[in-house]
C-alpha cells in the first residue's frame, strides 16, 4: 500500500492554530505486511530520522494498528519524503496523518477522514496543519470536546504557491517560546477580524483582498525577529506580485500566493536576493491524504 | 424619497467589532426638500430623539448635502423608527448610514454603498453594524486607511430571527467599559478561530455548526453581567431549537437564529419566560440600505 499525505502551511498570517491549506509537495509511503521490520529512508530525514521503531510514523502506526486490530504485525516501510523537517511546512502533521490514515486502511476500518483527524488531534493538540493536511484545500478549524470541526474550500487552479526555505531549523517550541501570554484588546480585534476575513476571501475566492486581508499583530514579527532576513523575504515578496506572503505556521519557511502565471518571475525575484535560501513554486493540493 | 435601513445584530458571539448581520426590522424616513425644515418622528424615540435640527440624522444629512451640493436646501424629514434605540440592535448604524446615503440621492450622486460606508466609517469607527446596514445579509469586514473592505453573504429563506428586547436600555460606551484591556493568547486564539469558523458557516451555509461557532470568551460574558437575566435568555434559547444565541452588540437585546420552522416554538418558550422583555419573531433582510 502506499500514502502520500501534503505538506502544509499554518496561521496564513492571522489565522493562529485555526487557518491552514495544503500544498502539492509530498511524503510518500510504502507499507507492507512482512516477516521482518525494516525501514528505508529517502528524501528529507534520510540521515537524521530513526531507522528504528522508535521512528515516530513507526510508533503511531503500530499503536494505532494494534489498538485497532488487536493483533502485533511486522511491516516494512518505504519512505520518501520531500517536506523538509522542522521549516514549518508540516511535516510532522503529515507523519501523523499518514500513520493514522495507514492503520485504518491496513486494519480494513473503513478510512474517514473525520476520523483520521480526530486521531491526529490526540498527536498534535491544534488543528491548522493535520486539517489541510487530511483534507486539502484551504481549511479552518475549531476543537470542541476533543473534535476538530473543520470546513474545507478548494483553492483555485489560477493560483501558485511560492515557498521560501530557510537553510536553519526553527523548532515548533522554540518558536512558541517567541509568544506572549497577554494581547491587548486591539491586538486581538485586529487578528480575528482579518482572521475572518481572510477565511472569506478564500471561500469567496476574492483573492485580489489577501494582501489585506493577511495582516498579524500577534505572532509573526515576534518570531521573525529569530531570523530578521524574513522581513526582506516578505518585502520582497509583496513587492513583486505575491498576493500574500505570511511566516508558514512556526517557521522558518515563507509561504507566498501567487496568481500562476507571476510564480516564475516571484520566484526569479526571490533566488536573486536570498541565494543561501530554497526557493519552490508548488501548485495547491485540495485532496489531501491520500490511498494511491 | 423614502429610504430604508435595517436593524442589524454586530459581534455574533466571537467577531468582536467584525461580524455583523441584518435583520428585518426598518427605520423608514421620507425626506422631501421644502421651503421650511421640519420634523415628525413616529415610533421608536418619539418622545424622545431631538426635533430640531441637532437630530443625529438631520445634521448629519445636512453635513453631507451640503459638502457634496455646495448649498444649504431646507427639508423636511418624517421618522417612522422600528429599531429600538440603545438596545443593541443598531439603530445609530441606521441613522448614519440612512442619512448619508440620503444626502448621495439627495445631490444627485450616483449611490454607491462602497461609497456610503467609507462615509460611514467616520461616523462611527467599527464596522460591524454599518456594514450589515448598507449592504444586508451576512458581512465580515475589515478596516485598512479608513476603507472598510466587506465581503457579504446573503443568508437562507429558511432561517428566521427571534430577537429579544429587555426593557432597560445600555449605551455603547456603558458596555465598552465592562471589557478588559488585555487578554489571554488562549481567549485570543478562542475567539479568532471561532469567528473564523462562524464566518465559514454562514459563507458555506453550515447552519448546524453555528452552536459551536458562536461561542466567546471575549465580551459576552463581561457585559451580560450588566444584566444577569440574559445568562437564562442564553441558555433558555439554546436549550429550545436555537442553532446560535449571542448578545447583540453591546446589548442589553439578544439575537437568536432558528430554521423558519422552530421560530414560533422558540418565541413562545421565551414569552413564557421573559415576560418583561420584548421578543419578535423576524425575517432576515438581505438588501440593506435601500431607495424606495
Amino acid at each position: 500500500m502506499k500514502i502520500l499525505v501534503p505538506a502544509t502551511t499554518a496561521n496564513l498570517g492571522p489565522g493562529f492554530d485555526c487557518l491552514g491549506l495544503s500544498i502539492g509537495l509530498f511524503n510518500s509511503t510504502i507499507i507492507e505486511k512482512s516477516n521482518f521490520f525494516s525501514i528505508s529512508i529517502y528524501g528529507e530525514g534520510s540521515e537524521s530520522l530513526s531507522l528504528k521503531k522508535n521512528n515516530v510514523f513507526v510508533s503511531i502506526f503500530n499503536e494505532v494498528y494494534q489498538r485497532l486490530s488487536g493483533k502485533k504485525d511486522t511491516f516494512r516501510f518505504i519512505f520518501e519524503n520531500k517536506i523538509p523537517l522542522s521549516r514549518g511546512l508540516g511535516s510532522s502533521s503529515s507523519v501523523i496523518v499518514g500513520a493514522i490514515g495507514a492503520a485504518f486502511e491496513m486494519t480494513g476500518f473503513k478510512v474517514e477522514k473525520q476520523k483520521i483527524l480526530n486521531e491526529a488531534l490526540k498527536y498534535e493538540n491544534h488543528p491548522d496543519n493535520i486539517a489541510p493536511a487530511t483534507l486539502g484545500g484551504f481549511v479552518v478549524s475549531v476543537v470542541e470536546n476533543e473534535n476538530v470541526f473543520s470546513i474545507k474550500k478548494s483553492i483555485d487552479e489560477s493560483l501558485s504557491a511560492v515557498v521560501v526555505i530557510p537553510n536553519v531549523p526553527m523548532s515548533t517550541n522554540q518558536s512558541r517560546a517567541a509568544l506572549p501570554i497577554n494581547l491587548s484588546l486591539k491586538e486581538c480585534v485586529f487578528n480575528l477580524s482579518h482572521s475572518s476575513f481572510l477565511t472569506a476571501c478564500f471561500l469567496e475566492k476574492k483573492y485580489d483582498l489577501l494582501t489585506i486581508a493577511s495582516k498579524d499583530l500577534i505572532h509573526q514579527t515576534r518570531r521573525m525577529k529569530n531570523l530578521p532576513e524574513l522581513f526582506e523575504v516578505q518585502k520582497c515578496a509583496l513587492e513583486n506580485k505575491a498576493l500574500m506572503s505570511t511566516l508558514s505556521g512556526s517557521g522558518t519557511s515563507f509561504f507566498n500566493l501567487v496568481y500562476k502565471e507571476d510564480a516564475k518571475y516571484l520566484k526569479q525575484q526571490l533566488e536573486q536576493k536570498f541565494k543561501d535560501f530554497k526557493i519552490l513554486s508548488l501548485e495547491f493540493d485540495n485532496k489531501g491524504f491520500e490511498i494511491c
